[in-house]
């Protein structure tokens, strides 16, 4: 991720918890310098800690200061260890603290579930994909606990991917069609994704040289028949359906890319602590 | 919600779902109209339809119209049910869906959530209230969410509420100095809140006569003994280890606010789904 | 002031005067280095030399030093004391020097009159707030040169504060409804401030246990019943009709708080002038 | 003044206000419309009724109407009238009315105060004009409150006015070495201003055919004798020392334009009341 | 192109030009309405008359009428045809006529351009192509027109397709493993574009399976030779040396695409008159 | 050009190129260093390689350096000179290489055509201007690299500088009574321009003492008699019909300034190659 591009949203971020400032801690405290830890209470895989969490203390304060290194992206990490360490005035720390926490629970949380998901298809070609069904306005950060997590981002918006779903069929009426003025329009940089739900419409797919194809809330053995129909021609992408149960079995079908929405609509916040060294 | 507020955020997530268009829809689309209807997958309470999901589409389109009537903020909605119905250019609605739905599947998420804890502490006093455990950039929309789930809003950000926390007892050497100097400090519409951890603290925070007492991750019999220390002369809050299981005891302790950051970290999203209408 | 929320609007108010640049300056120097003095011209009370206009001059050109110690905020000034040197390229400091005059001259004009009431009502209980009758833009730092002369803030906005009003209680019928709605729906860490016009209506506030009493525009003989009858049962405001003349008197009445609109709705600006180093 | 340039800033004054939102209007009103009235409580000169005042209303709720005229920018007007009358939502009202009113009372006070001014040199050739000692962030909006009392707006930024000034001149060792430099590089539709503190330096202005002539903080008599030293070959612009009680003999010196900071840095703000209409 | 994401950008052009007001404008007329008229000086193809001209005059004055039918986007124009009438109010229009002719005879240049390109090639497979050397910040509007003039739209940004250039080829040592490196990390909707200098790097290209290849910089002679080489197996975009003299000649070797810096870097503006209208 | 008024329009242009990121760059590069060198590929006028390329390097990312010395504004540059070298991160420089090297190449562009245009009047009087006809967001920058080539600027935007074109004067009845207008309007620091079609306007605009006289698309001849009629008494500004090869012509009539449209919407991009410097 740029800088360039992430200040701003952690600036506005800041400034959503801070509105006119911390009246409590203007209130309590001076110049008092201090140090606070971010602690892994539960099992985690670790996303953002220098990367995001370091960059919201230093765009408040830059005074602030890291101590030790913090938790690689994508890093497993134990219960007890400590991700970060950030020292200086505690009026700075405690300023901060909530954002930084809440982006940081909220990416290992991502990175955490798309790694067993990851694990789960272990040995198989398959590998775990993205989607668009991210919190609206954390795509770029949500996109990237992906990655540290082991998984591949799908597109990152509707500017840079093309995928003709079924309402883009319908007002063509044929894949062909869909495909044609999809062909015509958009840059040769770009592949053509197709959502299938039968395995007629793969053949159709295919017929037209589809590069990649979705297929969509098909069950496992329709799954395999679609893989075997593909032999290759195409990357598959099964979607649909998918959670911790089932990815394995989806994976064994054979298909190039699993899409689970889950991994950010639906990934729960990693309990991570923040504790005060003494001294 | 001001429209004021809200409107340069949702327009924020559109571009970052847009970036410079939706290529697919635009290479396919020109004029053709459409009906979308959003459709509960699951039991749940409706959050945001009228009031964020129709927004994000006018915002996109002013052309774009709505029919019948919306579900209503809080209202309990079953499978199956129709929650809003959106008509116009359907390359209009195909851009906006995906910042819609992301949008509602949350807040009705949260909601839902917020229900169940309410409806689990039916027939105590405690009120359930929402934390600044928020998603970044989403927190008014998310406490609005805890409001249509029947839950309470705590401060909405580090300016308009005052916490005491340990770090800012611990910098003034005593609870009765940390009050001090934050009531002379902050205005007179602010009531003072301080954390105890023990029961102690409870009695130094009613030697000073603070009006709202943070009672954190004590257990259900320290909570009762608190509650019967306070004997009315400040609101007892509740905080730390709340979960479905355990928030019933926890009210029956007597408490008058139980605060759940789970409300809003860690609220699944909901099963919310895009039907187009035939005709 | 957070640094955060303070540079965006000074680089506002610098590009309001800079537009498309210095066309003066930018003809006459080149490479030339200077170094400026603000100097008082009359008695006052300093705010903002530090803390805003020396960050001023730092946002427009981060070469620019400051040689000394700035004024301190709250510092009482005699005419002909220097209370900021700025030294650097001459350009720069052209550049930047009106837009941190302006905003000297203001800041140190609220902070001086208010320093004035704060001196009238010496050793009554009072003390001096503001309003929120700031300059649209302003509110922050007014609010802060209103600490600068030793007055507190009252609610910073809309959003941090609650004030009932007439309007607000005749739409609910009556003091105790108000109230109970307003208890029902703002976080509890708000206290509620309700305005009473007459001693009935702040029997009515003591009778549902309002924290805070606004005696609105009441004579001093009748502020003094008002007092006696809250008896320490609520904090007193007064406010409405407050001026030099008055405030003492109505200090003497003993409520607990004067609300002074003037202090930042119309202090004069005090007369700072910038004078060039010699040499 | 263009909606394109005023609106974003009116929008950034009631975000100020309003942060979160208003929770005590929130909290109390519903659905309720009535109508306020804004009302001279003093006489003064109107200005940004309806070119600000309303459209602040309008841009937090374009479903506010307005009844009746507004009193016009620039009208005398008598303690007791009614300059504005807003209908609709109460919520809506009450949300914006704090902003329209601060922004009101201090556009009259300036064109108040500029009338006064302007009339006290009637008969007189002398212009009144403003200076760039305005409120950061305000100056679009003051210096049209100049011009609704009567008077002249002088340069609005450093990029639209050439003013060369002691330093300038004290940089490139002579006036005449200052204009050339200006001459040549600023654009052929500026004139050249410089700033003459002696009348030698008026001699010196005059002899490079400089076309406006700042007379600063020149006494009466000398004032008179520059005046007669120019002779109608350059603009006399008297500048510094200017109040109430001295610009009528300033105006008789024969100067063409007295500049005044004071009309925009210490005009006390209009006495304007809102008052609820019955019914 | 969307509004949603046309208007900020054109907002910000007519501040550009406006800064604090149109001052001759403003000085000269109040109420007065007119008609002007876009009127082509010479043959052009036409960009954004209706899509971006008429928006300009409406985010300006939503007041502001278009009478009979403006150009459409495409269309060839003769000189003396009118390409769009505007009616309202003069001094809207005058405030907002310079910004909207700068941009329509800049779109209009690139068109022409472009369709000239286009025709050059008639009756070949080959494309006409745009690049990324597009004005700095006009980049959605350029490309635009790019279309207009029949052209096609290589990638938008960075972010929406991958080109592995020379330095990303050296840095890994060869193709293959700059190709397995961007196939492992981009989103699978992307096809992947090498750039090739040399038969032989063609030829490392088919070895694995790039489907775009980019013929850098190649005369005539060798272009032909990659054309055979690739045999439909990847598409050839021919890239480096295109001119209006060679466009054809490289077009008749049998690539695909051929993409041309000059159209957006180099388009002259077309000459496009504005006429008031009498009566 | 100030940096507080450059920085964030060219922050805006790197995000224009870079939306979420460069996929290219970083699927292959990791921590490589290198240099980066602008090289002229034509004879040129240099413009922006220090005050606009390398702060856009920097912008980026501030670990980039800068060796030797960057071709100086205004600098006449060989086919074959280094302009810039850059080193540092190969990510970062590929990054932000489009986006400074599209400015980079228009702007030396504009100041090589200015110097084409200036070289031909030398030993005349007449100076070479631009006009408002600048890439709609670039103005600053296109005036800026005017400069560079030895032309003057024209007025910035309407707010600026005053000119009073056809329309203007068909609204007012005669040239008398606007220039009236504009003289009781505009601050006395603007010169007043009118543009003139025949002689007779150039008496009119004489007879009330215009200072700048616009002779709009005269022939030569028409254009030596109002020189003659003129006699010094106002700046005749030459306007419409300008090309280098009339400019010479014109020039000769005695005009004082010239003012070519072509210089910014016209100008060719110059040829600059980006080398990478090996080892």
């Amino acid at each position: 991720m740029d800088n360039l591009l992430l200040d701003d949203t952690l600036r506005g971020f800041l400034r959503e918890d801070l509105e006119h400032g911390d009246i409590t801690t203007e209130a309590i405290f001076s110049e008092e310098t201090g140090s606070a830890l971010f602690v892994a209470r539960e099992p985690l895989v670790a996303a953002g800690l220098e990367t995001v969490a370091a960059r919201v203390f230093r765009l408040l304060d830059d005074q602030l200061r890291f101590f030790g290194e913090a938790a690689q992206d994508g890093a497993r990490v134990e219960p007890g260890e400590t991700m970060l360490i950030v020292s200086g005035p505690v009026r700075s720390i405690l300023r901060a603290e909530r954002v930084a926490l809440n982006l940081v629970q909220r990416l290992c949380g991502i990175a955490t579930l798309t790694r067993q998901y990851a694990d789960a298809v272990q040995g198989c070609k398959a590998v775990i994909a993205d989607t668009r069904k991210t919190t609206p306005g954390l795509r770029l950060l949500e996109k990237y606990a992906v990655r540290c997590g082991g998984g591949r981002n799908h597109r990152f918006s509707l500017s840079d991917g093309v995928l003709i779903k079924d309402n883009h069929i319908a007002a063509c009426g044929s894949i062909i069609e869909a495909v044609r003025r999809a062909r015509a329009a958009v840059p040769h940089t770009m592949a053509i994704e197709v959502e299938a739900d039968t395995l007629e419409q793969v053949e159709e797919c295919l017929a037209c040289a589809v590069p990649v194809i979705m297929l969509d809330n098909m069950d496992v053995p329709t799954l395999r028949q679609a893989v075997q129909l593909i032999a290759g021609r195409a990357l598959a992408e099964a979607s649909g359906g998918v959670n911790l149960r089932t990815v394995r079995a989806i994976a064994e079908t054979g298909v190039d890319i699993i899409s689970v929405g889950a991994l950010t609509h639906s990934a729960p916040a990693c309990d991570i602590g923040l504790d005060w060294a003494s001294g």
